[in-house]
């Protein structure tokens, strides 16, 4: 039996599995106007992010999911000049958009400016490219902020957040993906993090099926690995304003910068769908 | 905390981290000559199989191991007549194996039949196609068969092991691959199970240097997602006999039958190399 001083411990109640980490101590925990963030330092992965009960990060392999989020939308769109992060409080996707030189503005938008705090105190490492003058970050609800946000006025935006219970469910309607279509301009592209293929393959099908309803016609899921989220095993979707997803930029995600999982080989791999994934998504339009 | 009437906990040590998944009961137990055997029902995978405190295999997800050991290296020697297994007692891999029309003949040898008996009890959808008679099951130290093995008279070895500790050690050797590497015929291909990239990069890089010192000189590692191991994340090292391994047959792969996981997309996805393990392998001669 894990002893509770020594490990904290996620149990996903839904698919009869939990996932743990040996800690040293909890180095922090506050309850903030919207969710309960706790501080652990581990033995092996550095600091952890817990929220509400919910692994949030870890320093050891958040670069899995910051990479996969970040880069395959930013080299598929043409030129990625304006972008917005809902959700991403820990500023690790922040980081890695700020990493293309064709970024002219991204603005970070997450309801909770205690996840930014204590990302600037326990994962420095993340928040450090927050003082270029290209960023934007705003502490407010991501849903309100899409609907007044200007037509036509963004190239990508980039869906970062928590699991659709809580403040981000309504991250995951139609509604809000349609306010998203509206903002998004000619060629524009989104990207939502879109669960457990293993555990989740119900939300997945309900995101291709809202995605689609909403008015985005072209999907891309991309598929990878991430070791303390549910299933050790992620997901990604990605959606064109236009007809179609174009080709990514593949001489460019081989030599932009140095990365330490994505690559123009790896933004390809993630492309695959297993053919059980492909089954399960047939009647959610694909 | 989780209670050890209700959960199996897999503690990995070494990584700080562990794996548990939710219990109706233990079903078996037994000392074999080899191993402690547990089989547990699970409450949402079905069955699970434990050796020595270690997850083996679940009937939820083994279709993803065991079609990526399995699949990948069968389409990719042109006429995988005569076939190895080395382990893979639970005769998951086999099962794969036999779907391959061109196999003449597969043996394999798992040094401990009780594994086999167990499988068919409580997995007996691995072990359905055991009768065919293109089957050989042996219960024989694979170290001494594979030294005593005929030159030249095998298209394909599968090691499909446990860790590298205990009986499988031994498997982990470049002694063990020279003798794989004589009994392959022209154009042989052999594939090992190669551990996780996030926990075990250092066997990895063993792998790569054992096999390479035993004289393959093309190696492939294919990456999969595995939830009930260390890391969600698993792979498997290809090598060839000859100087290249060569392309892999496609069209067949997306034709000559159904499969939950691999699909020639998948294939070449899974070939797809992290550039952080890429540097975590130079200087073992990749």
């Amino acid at each position: 039996m894990l002893d509770d001083n020594d490990w904290f411990t996620e149990v996903h109640q839904d698919a009869g599995s939990a996932f743990s980490l040996r800690i040293r101590r909890k180095v922090h925990e506050e309850q903030s106007p919207f969710q309960t963030i706790s501080i652990y330092e581990t033995t092996d992965f550095g600091h952890l992010m817990v929220i509400d009960g919910c692994t949030m990060l870890s320093s050891r392999e958040n670069f899995l999911y910051h990479e996969m989020l970040a880069h395959p939308v930013l080299f598929t769109h043409p030129d990625p000049r304006r972008v917005c992060i809902i959700g991403g409080g820990d500023c690790g996707t922040l980081r890695e958009v700020l990493r293309h030189p064709e970024v002219a503005s991204a603005v970070q938008i997450d309801i909770d400016e205690r996840v930014t705090r204590l990302a600037e105190r326990f994962f420095p490492e993340l928040t450090a490219a927050n003082d270029d003058p290209r960023t934007t970050l705003l502490f407010d609800d991501g849903i309100r902020w899409m609907r007044e946000a200007a037509t036509a006025s963004l190239e990508v935006i980039i869906i970062d957040s928590t699991d659709p219970v809580g403040p981000a469910a309504g991250l995951f309607t139609d509604a809000f993906y349609r306010d998203c279509l509206r903002v998004l301009a000619p060629g524009g592209l989104l990207v939502q993090q879109s669960e457990s293929p293993l555990y989740h393959l119900d939300i997945l099908r309900g995101i291709h099926r809202d995605l689609r309803s909403a008015g985005f016609s072209d999907l891309q899921t991309l598929f990878f690995p991430q070791t303390i989220y549910p299933s050790g095993w992620w997901s990604a979707t990605m959606a064109t304003r236009d007809s179609t997803i174009p080709a990514f930029r593949a001489a460019a995600a081989n030599s932009a910068f140095e990365t330490r999982y994505y690559s123009a080989d790896i933004h390809r791999a993630a492309l695959a769908q297993p053919p059980f994934v492909t089954r399960a998504l047939r009647g959610s339009g694909d």
